[in-house]
C-alpha cells in the first residue's frame, strides 16, 4: 500500500481518532503537516491599502476613545492566513510578528504599561506626539524611529494640532506561543519624565561615538533614530552600488551590542532608485512591509502586489520576492523582520531566485480578499 | 460606561466585525486575550498513565509498521488545552515542547532524516537498539539519555531481542509557531556508520575533561549520555542538602559550551529522597515529566497528580507545583524543560508559594478528561 | 626574626643566589616585588611639550626618508619608567600601550604592512594625506579617527602640500609582552586601491545605522570616523551635566559589536567645559591623553602637569587624576586607554579619590627628566 | 645606503641617542626588534631535572619555614632567556606563564591569600594536604588537577605524614606585564571551611552532568579534578586513534562555560602510547610541561630534551617541537598553555613541520646552562 494512502486508510484513521481519547496523538500522520520540507508558514502574502486603514482608524476615533477606558487606538494587519490560531488569530500579521498602524488625536493620552513583548515604532504622519519611554519623552516627527524593548515601561500624549499616526511592530504572536507573557501598567496614568526630553537622541546625533556613561549598559540607550540622521545614511549609502535584492538599505542597531535595535525584531529602511528593479530570492525569516514613499510592485511568490504610499504588505517565511519601483524618484520602504528570531534559533536561510535571470514570472495580481 | 462593557457593546463588536472583513483588528479587544498579565498558556496541567501508553503504543505495532511507510511509532502526549491550534495541535504537549513514547521492535528500522527541530531521547526500557546520529551509531540502554540538536542526521535501528521503548522531547510547537521548518530525509534509508560505536560516550567516560580534538567544535560532541554516570553524579550529589523546590537534581550539558546539551531544551534529572516533599513553587517556563522509578505525587495549581513508574505529566508555564516521594526508596524523576528558550529570550521569571508555609492547598484530583 | 629582614638575611640571599645557578627562584623572596598589592607598573606619570616632538620629527626628516629604507617616521614617547624592559623599553608608553606621532611629507609614502598589533590614529594637524587600509583609501583631516585593528593591510600616502602630524597608539608593549607577533610587508610598497575611497564612512555617515551588507561582519566595518560626527557628538552631549571625572566624553565604536573600535586599545575624546575641574579618581586602566585643543592642567599623583595644545601626556595603572581647563573655551582632549585589555581579563576596579571633597592635594610640578 | 647599515650609521645613532634626552623613540630603528616578522619570545627552550628542584626543595626547608614568615615555599622555573626582565625575571617560565614546584610538610600552613593572577596544580606526589579555597578544604592526591582562577581565597594545610609535592602554575609574568595586579591577604591566616570538604569534586563525579544550582554561576563551580576521572577519560579515549601531535589528550574544562578550567591557563594531560612518535610542529602559544609518569624526549627546535618522571620542560611560542615515549608503557605527561590567553586575543597560529615526513633533524642535545 502506498504511504499516504496507508495513512488515509480507514484503519489508521480509527485508530488516530481513538487516540484521541487518551488525548494522544499519532506521530506517524503528523509529521508532514507539522515538520514541512520547507517553511510552510500560517501567513500569506497579503496587502492592506493605507486609504482603508486610515478611514477605518478616522471611524475609530468615534469608539475607542481614551475616557472609555483600553490601552491604545491601533487597528492591526490580520494575516488571513492565521485565522486558525484561536484566539484573535495571535494578532498575527507574520507568523512571529504583529504590525498596527495608531492614531493618536492632539490632546489624547496612552496609558504607560509594559511586558514582555518588544515594540517598535515608525512615524507615518504627523507631529508633537511624543512616547514617554523609562521616564524620557521622545518627541515624534514623520520618518523617526523608535524602539522599546520588552520591559520598558511606555506610554504616549500628543501636544500637537493634527492627527498623529505611526506604525506599531510587536513580537505578539511569538511571544504568546510561548506562554510566557507579562503585563504590567504603570501607576500613574502616563508616566512624568524624569530625564531630559529626548535625551538618547540628543546624546547620539554623531556617527559611531557612543557617550562613555553609556558603556556596558544593559537595556537600549537609543530609543528613538531621528529621520534626519537615517536620511543621511541612505544619501552616504546611495553614493554606491545597491544591493541587488533588497536596494539601498540601513537596518537601525543598538549602540551597546552592535546587534540590531530591537532584541527580536530587526528595523530597515530601504532605497529603491528610480527604476530599480531588484532580483528576486528568498530567507527562512517572514518581512513586513510600510511604503513610506514612493509606489511601485512587489512580486511576491510569483503574484504581484501594487504598492502606493502609506500602503502595508507582507512577504512571509521562505516566499520568493522581488521589488520595483515605479515611481519618478526614489521609493522608500521601511520593513520590520524577525531575522533576529531566525538568527537566534540558527534557522536562517537564504536562496536566490535560479530561473528566468533571477526574476520570477508573473502568474497574477493581488486581489484583497473579503471575509 | 465601564471598560469591559464597553468592549461588549455592540457598537464596538460591530465595528469589530466590519474591521474583520478587510482583514484588519482592533487590538483595544485584543489586547486582554493576548497579552496577558501574567503567563496563561494554552497547555494545560495533565498526567498520562504508563499502561494506556504502552497498551496503544502495542495495537499501533499491528498498524503502523516501518514496510508502510512514515517516520516512526511514537505516540505523542496531546495536552488538552491545545487542541485550537490547527493542525493536529501542533503536537503540544506545553505550549513550546512536544513529548512521545516511541517503540521498536527488533529488528525494525526508523529511518534517517534531518530537521529543524532539535529532539532529545531518554530510555525508558529495553535495550540492543541504536541511534545512528552523524555515522555514529549510539547504543541505548535503560536510563541513557541522547540528544539530537536540530541539523543532525538521526536513524534508529534494533539489534536486540526485547521491544524497546523511549521518550522523545522535540520543539515542533515551537519551531512550528515562527515558520520555519526544513525537514530532509537521508540519501540512505539508515545511514551507515563512519565512526566508532558509542565513540563521543566512551571519548567522555570521565569527569569535566574534554578530548582536545572537541575543542572549539560547534556541534554537540557528546550526543549520549549513559546512565551509569547520572547515576554516579547523583550519587554525589545526594550527600547534601537536595534543593527544596527540585530535590537533587542534574542537567545534562554540552562540554563545547557548558550550555544545556540541546540548545532549547533542558533535561533533568531529579532524585526526590524518601519522605521528600519539596516547597511550591512556579516559573515562568514549562516542563514535562516522567517517572524514571518511584511512586508519588505532584500538586499542581492545587490539583493533586498522583504518579507511578512510566507516568508522564506536564507542568505548563506559571503553573505552582510541589513534588512529593511516596516510594520506600528514591524516587527518580526525568524532565524536559524550555527554560533555554526563556532565557535566551530574557522571559524566566520564578516565584516562590507565599502562603501556608510554602505548601499549596490541596483543592483536588486529577481525573483524565475524555474527549 | 621579622620577615623582611628574614628575606635579607645572608642565609636567605645566598640561598636565592644557588637557586640561580640552576635556573630556579625563590617565590617567597620574590612575591612582593612581582604580585603588587595594588597596580605598581613600570610606567610613570609624564608629560611631553609638542615643540619637542615637532622640532625632533622636523629634523628626523632630514635623516630618516622613505628612500633609505624602515617603515614609518615617526618618533614615540618613551615612559621613562619602563627602560628596564629591554630591547629598547619595548616601545612602552604605558606599561601596554605605545604612542608616537609621525610625520609625512607631500609627495611621501609609507609602505603598507600588516602585524598582530593593533593600531590607531587621531589626525593632528594638516590634510591631503590618507592612509591606505584593506584596498580603501581613508583621506585624512583634522581631528579624525582612524582605526586599523590587528591583521589588517595598511599603508599611508601624501597627495597634499603640507606636512601631515599624527598621533599612532598601538599595543606593541603588551602584545610584545605575550611573545607571540607576526608582521608582513605587502606584496606592493602601497598596496593599491580596490575600494571606492573613504567608503566606510560615506557608507556610515549617518547615525545609529548601518548598512544591511554589513551585518555580521567579523571585521571593523568602519576605518575613519570623521571629525564632523564626533563633533556633532559632543555638541548633542554637551547640552546635559558633563561625567565628574571626565568631562563630555565619547568613545569610538565598531557598528558591528558595540564594542570599542579597536578591540584592545580603547579611543575617546573629552571635552572639558570652561572652567570644568573634575572629580579625582583611579582606575585600574591605563590612559594616554593628547592635548587636541585648550590649556590648562591635569594633577596626577599630587603632582600638576601643564599642558597646552599638541603636548601628550601619560596616566599609568592606578594614578589618582583630575582634570582642569584654564581655556576661555572648551578644552578638547583625545586619549587612549588599555581599558578593553582590563575587561577582557577580569582585572579592572576604579575608586573615587576620597578626601578633601575629592580634590587631591598638590605635591608639586612637573619637570621633565633629562637622561 | 643599504637599509641595516643606515640605521646602524652615525648619523642615525646620533640621533637617536639625541632622542632619549627627552624621553623620545626612533620607531625606525625599533620596529624589527619589537614587531617580530614572527614570533621571537624572549623565553626560550630548556628542562629542569627533578632531582635538581627536588634536592633544592628539601634545602628550603631548612630557610623557609612558615613561623619566618612569606606566603609559600615553592621555588620556580626560571627561564634562562627572560632575565633581562626586571624585576626577577618576573619569575617568567615562559613569556605569560610562571611554573613552580611548592613542598608543603606535614602540620605546616600556607596562608590563605587572593590575587588577580590565575593558579593552578598538579599534584605531583603525596597525600593528606588540602587547599582551601573560597570555604572548601580540597583534599589532594597524586594526579589531582586543581583549579583557582584570580579572585578566590586559597590556602594550605596537611594534615598527612609525608612532604607533599605540587606544581604551581600562574601567569604572573603576564599580568605583571599589564601593571594590574591586586594581592590581598585573608583575615584569619588560614581560612575556615565554610562548605563541606571536597564538595565540588563529589558533586560532579560524574560525566558531564551539573548540578541544578550550579547553572549561571559566574566563578568557577569545580575546583579539583580528580585523577581517577581524568584516568577514566584518558582510558575511554585511548581506543582510538591518539592525536599526531599530542597524543591521547584532555583538558580540563569548567562545566559553566565549557572554557578550559581556567580562563587564562589551559591544562592537559596527554598520554602517549608505548613506543608513540609524535609528529612535529608548532604554534603561537607556549606550554609548560611536567613528566607525571614514564620516559623519553621531546625534540625543540631540532634539540633533544631527554626526559624522565618529574622533569619540567618548556616549548616556546612557535617553537617546533615533537615527543617521543621510549618507556616501556604508556607516559603521562601534565602541560599548561596560554592557548586561553592566544585566542582570547586572536593571536593563535599553527604550522605543521613541513620536510622530512614531519619530523625534525636533530641537531644536538640538551645541556643545562649554569650562569
Amino acid at each position: 500500500m502506498e504511504t499516504n494512502a496507508f495513512f488515509q486508510s480507514k484503519e489508521v484513521l480509527d485508530f488516530n481518532k481513538e487516540l484521541q481519547n487518551y488525548h494522544l496523538g499519532p506521530l506517524w500522520s503528523v509529521i508532514p503537516e507539522i515538520m514541512h520540507k520547507e517553511p510552510k508558514p500560517d501567513a500569506v502574502p497579503y496587502l492592506w491599502k493605507w486609504e482603508t486603514i486610515e478611514k477605518k482608524l478616522q471611524e475609530a476615533t468615534e469608539i475607542f476613545t481614551p475616557d472609555r477606558g483600553g490601552e491604545r487606538r491601533a487597528i492591526y494587519l490580520a494575516n488571513p492566513g492565521t485565522l486558525n490560531r484561536k484566539p484573535w488569530g495571535w494578532a498575527s500579521t507574520t507568523n512571529t510578528l504583529y504590525a498596527a498602524v495608531q492614531l493618536i488625536l492632539p490632546g489624547e493620552v496612552a496609558p504607560s504599561h509594559r511586558h514582555t513583548q518588544s515594540a517598535l515604532r515608525f512615524i507615518q504622519k504627523g507631529k508633537g506626539a511624543y512616547s514617554t519611554v523609562q521616564g524620557q519623552r521622545l518627541f515624534m516627527e514623520e520618518g523617526d524611529f523608535l524602539t522599546t524593548p520588552k520591559g520598558l515601561w511606555h506610554g504616549h500624549g500628543h501636544e500637537g494640532t493634527d492627527p498623529m499616526y505611526w506604525m506599531d511592530c510587536l513580537d505578539i504572536p511569538f511571544i504568546y506561543s510561548t506562554g510566557a507573557t507579562f503585563f504590567e501598567p504603570h501607576p500613574e496614568k502616563l508616566e512624568s519624565p524624569s530625564l531630559p526630553d529626548n535625551y538618547g537622541a540628543r546624546k547620539y546625533q554623531g556617527g559611531m561615538v557612543r557617550p562613555i556613561g553609556d558603556r556596558n549598559r544593559q537595556d537600549a540607550p537609543l530609543g528613538s533614530y531621528k529621520w534626519t540622521q537615517t536620511e543621511a545614511a541612505l544619501e552616504g549609502l546611495s553614493a554606491f552600488e545597491p544591493d541587488p535584492f533588497d536596494g539601498t538599505a540601513v537596518e537601525f542597531i543598538n549602540p551597546s551590542t552592535g546587534q540590531t535595535a530591537n532584541p527580536t525584531i530587526a528595523a530597515w529602511m530601504q532605497l529603491l532608485p528610480t527604476g530599480f528593479h531588484s532580483k528576486a530570492h528568498r530567507h527562512t525569516n517572514s518581512a513586513i512591509y510600510h511604503v513610506y514613499k514612493g509606489e511601485g510592485y512587489t512580486v511576491i511568490d510569483g503574484i504581484r502586489y501594487d504598492w502606493s504610499e502609506g500602503d502595508y504588505f507582507v512577504v512571509p517565511n521562505w516566499a520568493w520576492h522581488e521589488h520595483v519601483n515605479l515611481s519618478t524618484k526614489e521609493a522608500l520602504l521601511f520593513s520590520t523582520n524577525d531575522l533576529p528570531i531566525m538568527e537566534m534559533l540558527g534557522l536562517q536561510q537564504e536562496e536566490v531566485y535560479p530561473r528566468n535571470q533571477g526574476y520570477q514570472e508573473i502568474k497574477g495580481e493581488f486581489a484583497p480578499l473579503f471575509a
